[in-house]
C-alpha cells in the first residue's frame, strides 16, 4: 500500500474498530476556560482502553489485515503505549504478536504489553538497538510490521478520535493535538479535512524536542533532539506517508516549555480529576503559552492518553 | 420540615438540580473485573461539580428555599466538600452564603469556597468551635442552616446520584457506597427501594472510624472515634433523619483497611485513569476485603469525589 490514507480510510476505520474501542467522553472545564480564555473541549482518549488512542491505530491496522496475513501475526517496536494497543489488538483478533522492547522499559508497561498476550523480545536500550531486533523477528517469524506512526492504517484509525469529537461537538474553530510521530495529528488533519473543513488543526510539541516544528517550517523531516523532556513519548521522527498530510492540511506547530507541561497537567489531574500523561498535556500548556492563537476560539484537544507513572510526581 | 425524606424526594430532587449538576458518566474496568470477581459499575462523582456527590444536595437544599428564605442566605461548618457545595449552590442562586471553617482548613479548599463568593468565618480546629460560631453565625444574620449529611434535602439530593446510576445500568444486584454522616447512604437507599427494589443497598467506611458500622449493628448513634484515617471526610456522625433510613433500607455496612483504601485509591488512579479522593475508595477497597460478599454480583459503586491532595501520594 503506497497511496497515502484519506478522509474514506478514516471512515472505514471508524466502522472497523467500533466494536473494540471506546466511544471516549469529551469534557469541559469553567475553571480551564477562564484561566485560558478559550472554550476548550477535551476529548479523554485516557480514558480508551490501554489508557491511550494508540488503541484504535492498532485496532485498525490489526483487523485490516487479510486472513493470510494476519495468520503470520505482527510484530512492532516500541517501549510506550503503542507496543499495549497492538498486543491488545492482536489478543483479540487472536494472532500472536511480537514487541520489541528496551531493556529499561518501565515493568508496569512490560506486565501490561504481557497480559494482553504478546511475546517480548529485548533489545538494548537504543532506537536503534530495536529497529535491528525488529528486522530479525520479521525475518524469522513472516510477521506483519505494524508501525508507531507511519503505517497507513494506523493514521486512519488515529483519525477516529478527531471524527467522534467534531461529531459530538459543533463548530469547533480548531483541533489541537500533540505531534511525536506524526500519526494521531496526521489522521486528525484526515478528519478534520473532510468533515469540517473550516475548523483548523494545530498542533504542539515540546520546546527541547522541537523537531515536527522546525521539519514543518523547512520541509524536511528532522531527526528529534536527545534533549530531555517529561513528555518522552512524543521525542521521535515525522514520517514520509504522515508528512506530507500534515504538511498540506495542518495550520502550524507551536511548541511550550517544560514548566508549562508540568503545570498544564497538575491542572487537568486536579480540576478535571483526570490522570493524563506528559504528552497529553503538551496541547493544554500551548493554550498557556500560545494565548493569541487560542484565546475567544473554540478549542478540541485530544487528551491522548492517561500512562503516566504514579510512583513520583512531577511537581 | 420534620418528616423523613421518600424516594418521591430524590424524584423532585432529580428535576430541580437537573440544570444544575452533571449527570455524571459510568464507567467500566475489565482489570478491576478480573480482580474482584465481581462486575463493577463506577459512577463518577467525581466529575460532578465541584468535584464531588456534595453538589447534588446542596443545590436540591438551597433551590428548594422559599423566595423569603432564600433571602436570609444560608451557611454551614464543613472543612471539605459540603463547603464548596453550599457555597456553589449559593452562588448559583445569586444569595448570601456562610461557610465557617477550622483554621487549619487546605489553603486549595478555603481559595475554592472563596471562588464561589462566599463568605467564610474562622473557627478554631475542632467540631465544637465550628458548631458554637454557627449558632451565632445563625443568630446574627437569620441564615438558614444546611447540614451537610442530616438535612431533608441534602438526603433527597444525594440519591439522585444512585437514581442515575440505576437508570444507566439495568439489574444491579448491589450498590454500594462510602459512609460518613449518612447523607449519602440514606439518599441512596431511598433511590434503590423506590426504583429498583430487588437491589442491595451496602456502605463501606474506614475500620478505624466504624461508629456508622457499629451504630447500625446496635440501632444507636454512635460519635467517630478520633483515630486516624487517610479518609478523613467520613470521620462524622449518622443523624436522627438519615439513621431511621439507613436502619430501614440498607443491607449491610462493611469495614476496609487503610492498606486496602491506598491500594483502592492507586488501581483506580492507574487503571481507570481518575482521580479520586480516599473516601471514593473505600467502597472499591470493600471488594477485595468482602469477597464473599461482592463476587459475582453486579455492583455498582458512587464514587464519591475526587478533591485529592496532589500534593503527595499515599503510597
Amino acid at each position: 500500500m503506497n497511496s497515502l490514507p484519506a478522509f474514506t480510510n478514516v471512515l472505514e476505520a471508524a466502522e472497523r474498530i467500533r466494536p473494540h474501542v471506546h466511544r471516549t467522553p469529551v469534557f469541559t472545564s469553567q475553571t480551564l476556560n477562564k484561566l485560558t480564555g478559550a472554550e476548550v473541549f477535551l476529548k479523554a482518549e485516557n480514558l480508551q482502553k490501554v489508557g491511550a488512542f494508540k488503541a484504535r491505530g492498532a485496532c485498525n491496522a490489526v483487523f485490516a489485515l487479510s486472513e493470510a496475513e494476519a495468520a503470520r501475526g505482527v510484530a512492532t517496536h516500541s517501549s510506550g503505549n503503542h507496543a499495549q494497543a497492538v498486543a491488545y489488538a492482536a489478543g483479540l483478533r487472536g494472532i500472536p504478536a511480537t514487541v520489541i522492547m528496551p531493556e529499561d522499559a518501565p515493568p508496569v508497561k512490560v506486565a501490561a504489553v504481557r497480559g494482553y498476550g504478546a511475546r517480548i523480545v529485548w533489545a538494548g536500550t537504543q532506537a536503534l538497538d530495536r529497529e535491528q531486533r525488529l528486522e530479525a523477528v520479521l525475518m524469522e517469524t513472516g510477521a506483519i510490521f505494524i508501525h508507531p506512526s507511519n503505517n497507513f492504517h494506523v493514521i486512519a484509525g488515529q483519525g477516529t478520535a478527531a471524527l467522534e469529537l467534531l461529531e459530538d461537538i459543533a463548530a469547533l474553530d480548531i483541533v489541537l493535538t500533540p505531534v511525536g510521530g506524526g500519526g494521531l495529528l496526521a489522521g486528525t488533519a484526515l478528519a478534520v479535512a473532510g468533515s469540517s473543513p473550516q475548523t483548523q488543526v494545530f498542533a504542539a510539541e515540546p520546546q527541547t524536542v522541537d523537531d515536527a516544528a522546525r521539519s514543518f517550517r523547512d520541509g524536511i523531516i528532522y531527526p528529534p533532539t536527545n534533549a530531555p523532556t517529561v513528555a518522552d513519548g512524543l521525542r521521535t521522527f515525522l514520517g514520509d506517508m504522515n508528512f506530507p498530510i500534515i504538511r498540506q492540511h495542518v495550520n502550524a506547530i507551536v511548541t511550550v516549555s517544560e514548566e508549562a507541561i508540568i503545570a498544564a497537567m497538575r491542572l487537568v489531574w486536579e480540576r478535571l480529576k483526570l490522570i493524563i500523561e506528559p504528552s497529553a498535556a503538551v496541547p493544554v500548556a500551548a493554550l498557556f503559552e500560545h494565548p493569541g492563537v487560542f484565546q475567544g476560539r473554540r478549542v478540541g484537544i485530544i487528551l491522548s492518553g492517561g500512562n503516566a507513572s504514579l510512583d513520583v510526581l512531577l511537581w
